[in-house]
Order: C-alpha cells, then structure tokens, then sequence
C-alpha cells in the first residue's frame, strides 16, 4: 500500500468515525493517526462542545512521546483556536506528529488558519484528501456555520388563491394524498419541525414524519412548538417519539440560536400562517415549498399574512427552483431573494398588464 | 371531374361564401347551387338573424324552376324550423332540388330534422362532406350553442399568496413583460373583454391588444364594462377602436346573453377581484388564466374574493390544463370542474397534512 492509498483508507476509518459524534454547535469530526510505517496506532472523534477535538482525543490514546513522526489524518482542519480546549495545531506540534492530511478547510474565520500553524512549524500539511466526502458529511454544519444559523425550509400548503383554510376553518382536502407524502419524506431529513401553538391548538398534530401505511420513519425531527398558549397535556405531540421543545419567545433568531446548539442543523416550518408570515418577515427563510392544490376558496385563511411589505416594489421576490406535480397539487420550490427586501430591489422593466 | 370532386370544390366556395355574413346568433352559413351537370347555377350565404338563410338566399338568385334537379351545397344541415323564416328543408323541397349535400349537422334541438325532412320527401342527402372544415369554420358558434352562452375566460394576475395589488394599492409590478405580451396576444382573439367599472375607475384601462412595440394589433376585442359607477369622459376606454358597452346590470346570464345576440362568441374577462369573483361564483368560468408572479405580499388586495365556497368540500376545484412560464411568472391554464360546486364533489381520499 502507497502512502497515499493508507492515507486514504485512514480518512475513511476518519470520516466513519467522525459520525460517532453528535451534531451540534461544533462539527463532526474524526481523526486517525499513523505510525510513520503507515499502521493505524490511535483513532479518535469528537464527543461534542466542551470535550476534546478529535485530534486531540487520537492523540490521548497513545503514551507519551508515541505520535512522534507520525501523521494524523483528519477530517476537518485541525484549529488554531482556544476555546474551552486548546488549539489543536499546537496539540500536534507538542506531540511531534510530522505530517497532517485533512479533508475540509475549516470555514470558521476564528477557528481557521490551523494549516498555517503546522506549517510554520515545520509540519508536512495536505489538504484536500476526500474533500468531497468530508463536505458531505459536514454539509449541514457548513450551511449552519455559514448562515450563522440552521437552515429554514418553510412549507406552507394553500389554494391557488392563496387560501390556507376555508371560510369555515375546514383545510383537510386542500391538498392531496401525493403532496401529503412529499411532506413526510421532507420531515424525515429535518432535525427539527417548528409550528406555532396556534396550529397545535387548532389542528392537533402529530408532528411525526411516516411512510405511505402510516408508519414512524426510521428518522424523526425534533418537534418545536413556538407561542405563547398553553398546549393541553393530551396533545397529540406529547407521544412523538422525541420529546417537543417549547418557546415561549417570539425572537425567532433566539430560538434558532438555541436550537443550533442543541445540534438541529435544519428546520422544517410548518406552520400557520402567523408563524411562516413571522419567519418571512425576519428574512429567516432559505427555502419555501408551497404546496399549490388547484382550486378557488375566494375567502378563509390566508396562507401568508403580514410580511411587512406596504408596497408593490418591497414584495419578497422568489427565484423559483423547480414546479412539480404531485397528484393534483403542485409543489413550488422557491429561494427567497435576499436582496428583495432588503436593498428595495427593484426588477427593471416591470409593468402592469393594461 | 367527378360528382363527388364538383361538390368538395362547392363546399370550399361555400365555406368562403359563408364568411360573408357576420358573426352573431346565428351561424355563419353559405350555399351553393350545382346544375345536374355539375356547373355552379347561384350562391348564397346568411346576412344575419331575420334575414334568408344561406339556401334560401341562393335559391333566390334562380328563376322559378331553375334549381330542379339541382344539388344544393351547403355548410350547415338546412334547418327544419319556423323562425322568423321559413325551413329551409321546405324551400329546396318546394324548388325541386333532387340532392342536397352539407358539411355540419345543425346542433340546434329546435332547428334541426332538416336532413330528415329532406329525405322523407325522397331528396338524396349526404352529410360530413369537408365536416372538419366546417366545424373549424362554425367552432366558436357551436360552442356558443353547446354552451347556450359565450364561451367565458377569465384571467387574472397574483402573487403566489393570491394577492392582485400590494396594501398600499399598487399592483403595476406583479406579473412582467413576457405575461403582459402573452394576454395581448389572448386579447387580440376574444370578440370582447369584460372589465368591471371598479377596475376602469382604479386603472383607466385601455383594453386594447397591442404587439410588443406597444402598436395596436390587427383585431381587437370589442370594451365591455359592467357597474353601476360613473365612467369619466376623459377615461381611456373611449379612445379604443372598437365603441365601448356598458351595462349597469349585474345579472352576467343577461350580459352574456346580449353579447351573444351581438356576435360575442368569446369574452375575456380581466377583473378586477369582485368581477371575476362574481363570474365564478355564477359558475359562468369555462377557462381560467391564472398569471402567478413568485412574489409574495402578504397584505392588500386579493385576486378571488367571495365566490360562495363556505367550506373546503365546495372549493371551486380546477382541471390544470397547463403550467408554463413566461420570464420569472407562470401561467396556469385551467378548467372549473362543473360538478365541483354544483354537485358538492368531493376527491375521495384527500386528507390534510398532519
């Protein structure tokens, strides 16, 4: 075996040891490091904020003076940065390891410049083995991290007219059984599933993502419920298979703050209107789904409410990813543009059809 | 050539011919009479209710006895009916001629029995010869008949969440250029657009269709503005080629009904909300245009308003024929399912996402 085909089984051994970790505030990480004959001598990963950097915790294993010469191989670059532990890159220094593989670049500006570190110690540092696979397996970090906050998928299901419920309350049949699974496969891969009390009081949902016979997914969101009422003990969300998260507080960055340290990467709003207008208007939004059922209410609940937009040049202005059909309904996927409300984005050349 | 040749070759004449007349009530019909030798002895063609019909008319270019033995071509079955003329099946019958050919069966209940009339009274009749070409010729006066009224389209333009126009009013952005050619071009072919005096006092439309140098196209869709509102005399709508209609009535069945006795056969009804609210909610939809901009507002104007949907059961549910996109919007073309409202259908097996 070459040098760099051991390097690569070890980054491997790195990658499926990182997902031992939980998610979190900080990354998966995980590190292997190698005897200068290219054994595996010590395996390690991240436990989680507060606890030891994976390099660190391969380091742990070995006595003292055991990773002289040897190289480490991790999965995220080791950082340069003293937070409740040491840097990383001086932990490798002091233990005499030579020669550093890593996969992804740390994007975090605070955290970052571990590479330089080693190398200006005298370390031999490559970057870049299995890049691809490292940044699958901190794609979601890497957006949090780079959003500042997880990412916000917003899902509202309505009329063509933009009608959530009918002038009686009724909402059961707006959309069909097709665009219902849609819903549920989504569910699946979010870490959380956010609704206001509103809609727990009004619709008792269960909150769980299921298959086509009804059945719990392997995978569930945490339920988050956000309001102020109080939610009465028989609700149906106190049986989902995670415990809920209740905030009282209207600060949606506070709550999305709170819930990225407790490890949710992506959070799937449901709903109702009051809670997606809320999160709009916070340009909280990275992604919506409007499940469209064709057909004509002409009075009930709005899907959307107060945005804070007065006028037609402040609209929130959506590049529309894919339309899909799904049975009946269609499913729009859209991005809201950023600089729509915010710099009073104005596209040239509109006018009203006269 | 040959008997069949000499008469296809009188029925493209008389297909031509019936262009002559106008569009209104009655179809528009042509005749032509052949010797027993296959020459074109006359023509004929329909000028309009209370005057000959089409056979009639040729007939009376001969002189008596002339058409005996003749064939006669005509586009549509002779009718059978005493109106404010006598049937046509009598007056050949009455002149001898020994054969009539025609293109459309007469769909009319009351009119029709003329080929059968014919043939009692030992005239040979075919039926079907060039029927596609008559059917292209009389499509819109067969549906106009099948109907018992124009065929309705009515088109409006929202943001996703169904708004017309912004909380301060202005709506001039919410669908682009290419939406706006797209409905000049579907103007340019209606006989008439239907605008409520609300939208000609709020956007002093000019309701022309217009190419995209803003030039008036060839054809032009008769102005028709339903209210009870005083329009101004300064107002755009009286520059349009075509002399506007107004009717202070809010009964649509009799709008449509005089537009038909005018020659109407199509009406493209472009709002504002509380007139095309009112055509759905008569059931008077036969196709909808739903141009959706990917912006959303969350406050102002909506583009359906009460259209008589209490409860989501009776949602008006609509047959999407299509979903194109024209620049950044969409154009939903779509059919009211008759038996939504009127016979409260409900989709089997459609549930709420929960």
């Amino acid at each position: 075996m070459t040098t760099q085909d051991a390097e690569r089984a070890a980054m491997d051994r790195a990658l499926a040891l990182a997902l031992n970790g939980p998610r979190g505030l900080n990354p998966q990480v995980g590190a292997v490091i190698l005897s200068p004959t290219g054994d595996v001598i010590a395996e390690g990963w991240h436990r989680g904020a507060g606890t030891n950097h994976a390099e660190v915790d391969a380091l742990s294993q070995l006595p003292a003076g055991g990773a002289r010469g040897a190289t480490a191989v991790v999965t995220l670059e080791p950082c340069n940065h003293r937070g409740r532990t040491g840097p990383c890159s001086e932990a490798l220094i002091a233990a005499g390891v030579s020669r550093v593989v890593y996969a992804v670049e740390d994007p975090n500006p605070a955290a970052g410049g571990g590479a330089e570190r080693l190398a200006e110690a005298g370390v031999e540092v490559v970057a870049g083995v299995e890049r691809a696979e490292g940044e699958e397996l901190l794609a979601s970090w890497l957006e949090t991290t780079r959003l500042g906050r997880p990412r916000v998928t917003l899902k509202w299901a309505q009329s063509l007219d933009g009608r959530a419920a009918a002038a009686d309350g009724t909402s059961q049949w707006i959309t069909g059984p097709d665009a219902r699974a849609d819903v549920h496969r989504r569910r699946a891969v979010a870490d959380a599933i956010v609704v206001g009390t509103g809609t727990v009081l009004a619709d008792d949902p269960s909150l769980t993502a299921r298959d086509e016979s009804g059945a719990l997914r392997g995978t569930q969101p945490r339920p988050v419920v956000i309001g102020r009422s109080e939610i009465p003990g028989e609700a149906a969300i106190h049986r989902h298979p995670k415990a809920p998260l209740f905030y009282a507080d209207h600060d949606l960055g506070a709550v999305l703050a709170d819930l990225r340290e407790r490890g949710v990467q992506s959070v799937f709003v449901e709903g109702g209107p009051t809670l997606a207008s809320a999160f709009l208007r916070a340009g909280l939004v990275d992604e919506v789904l409007a499940y469209i059922a064709p057909v004509l209410l002409g009075a009930g609940r709005l899907a959307i409410t107060d945005i804070g937009v007065g006028t037609i040049g402040d609209a929130v202005r959506l590049d529309v990813a894919s339309i899909q059909s799904l049975g009946d309904d269609l499913l729009m996927i859209a991005t809201p543009r950023a600089e729509s409300k915010a710099t009073g984005y104005e596209a040239p050349g509109r006018e009203g059809v006269r």
